[in-house]
């Protein structure tokens, strides 16, 4: 693993480190933010997937968790959202390929080659974080803004002992029934597969809920609502009585200035959940 | 004024707006942040100047100053920091021409039609925004980071009745006697101009003193320390008693996640400076 940068942050460490991802067959960067301490016990560990077009970089600089994060003692680990590089498929007009991995693995060429994001979070990166810094495996959270809160909610629902907590910022909610998420998984995983139903987190949670409580944040003005499909997904949420907290913020957009906003209560969120 | 993008932020709004400048002769782009709150009276205001190569983008995404100003109902203007366009001279090489005004107003050709940014901040930009506005032309603040640190010295040493309190992040403080302003001076003013002295922030403090208190924090390991020359400022203000503080902050470099660190000091720095 190569270290890329490291900048002092709030009395902690903002580091960047690159590796080699054998999933996904190119090398991967990710950031990770450690909080100060005398590291006498492993820190809890919080995860933020980014959307659309992102890399590590965007939260890592612009969604401002790391004041939080220090005070409170909790590592932030902002992993890119696809494999990258020269090699790897892209088709930027349709929003697949680099910077829009879904956090699935693809079935179908030319992206299952290298587009393994379900397995590099779930797995690789999972033990490449877990053993080269002093994080609790048994105390990890995951959070995401767009389709990077798909991916949390997706992960989160699936894997509930891993990610024992969960929030989403503006999250893709129902991708089985949006123009973000069929366009994808048709080209992820070809048009005839029960795929997709293991990825739309309304429908997870519609069969497994969760057993910890689910905080979202969403705009009112966000411009992209109708390709988020909430509403579905707050539907389930009454219906099967899940725990949690849906705020719709009047007047926020989609963007950082929203995410920023209302980081601190999300990191609040997970710090509590992870206590219990 | 063109309305460029508003976004909802701490409940106050980021707007980035467009103009054309009669100084810079080109359209420029800035970023203001109204806190919320129900403007019976016109808010205070810190003017923010960023560094070389940035935008007015830069300081408004990254440096996570929304917060405490929506906190305590300040106003923050992110000016670029230099004209702009394919018309507009440029010499990337060498940190001249656009995004490396300096705040100073050029006499040299072929900056002097454009690099006018000392106007431009002082004069134009600022009549700009105190008429469009809800923000109070008699409590009004300045800082910035590196070479918009020496811009908020230099105009707030020059101007103290408009700049009625000051701060500077890692600083360029003595640029008559470093590569970061011999260069820049040479090219903009020419090699026999004594407008250099005018422009450093060092010789100023000397000269004039600032009547308020000067807040400067600056990182140990800050990878342009040579360039800043701090020690110069610091002396000066400890040989003429200057009201203020010089924070070396242990373990940070130059970059945003410093000035992120430490943004909230300022903001009440400013905060506390005003209400006087």
């Amino acid at each position: 693993m190569e270290v890329v940068s490291l900048n002092k942050c709030f009395g902690g460490t903002q580091g960047v480190y690159k590796h080699h991802s054998t999933v996904c067959q190119c090398d991967m960067t990710f950031g990770l933010f450690l909080p100060p301490g005398e590291k006498k016990k492993p820190f809890p560990v919080l995860w933020f997937l980014s959307g659309l077009t992102c890399t590590h970089e965007n939260a890592m600089t612009k969604a401002g968790a790391q004041q939080k994060a220090a005070e409170l003692g909790m590592a932030i680990v902002f992993p890119d959202t696809s494999p990258r590089g020269k090699d790897v498929p892209d088709d930027d007009d349709n929003y697949l390929g680099q910077g829009a991995g879904f956090y699935v693995d693809a079935t179908q060429k030319p992206w299952n080659k290298n587009f393994k994001m379900w397995s590099y979070i779930a797995h690789e990166l999972q033990e490449e974080v877990i053993s080269n810094f002093p994080v609790d495996q048994n105390s990890q959270g995951i959070t995401g803004h767009s389709m990077g809160g798909h991916g949390a909610l997706t992960l989160a629902l699936t894997m509930p002992e891993t990610y024992r907590s969960v929030s989403a910022f503006s999250p893709i909610a129902n991708p089985t029934n949006s123009d973000w998420g069929q366009k994808q998984f048709a080209a992820y995983f070809g048009t005839n597969s029960k795929l997709p139903e293991q990825h739309d987190a309304t429908l997870l949670l519609d069969r497994n809920g969760y057993p910890g409580e689910i905080l979202i944040d969403l705009g009112s003005d966000d411009q992209f609502m109708d390709l988020l499909r909430p509403d579905a997904f707050v539907s389930v949420m009454e219906n099967t009585g899940q725990k949690g907290t849906f705020n719709m913020r009047e007047g926020y957009d989609h963007g950082y200035f929203f995410v920023t906003t209302f980081i601190n209560d999300h990191i609040e969120h997970h710090f509590r959940s992870l206590q219990k």
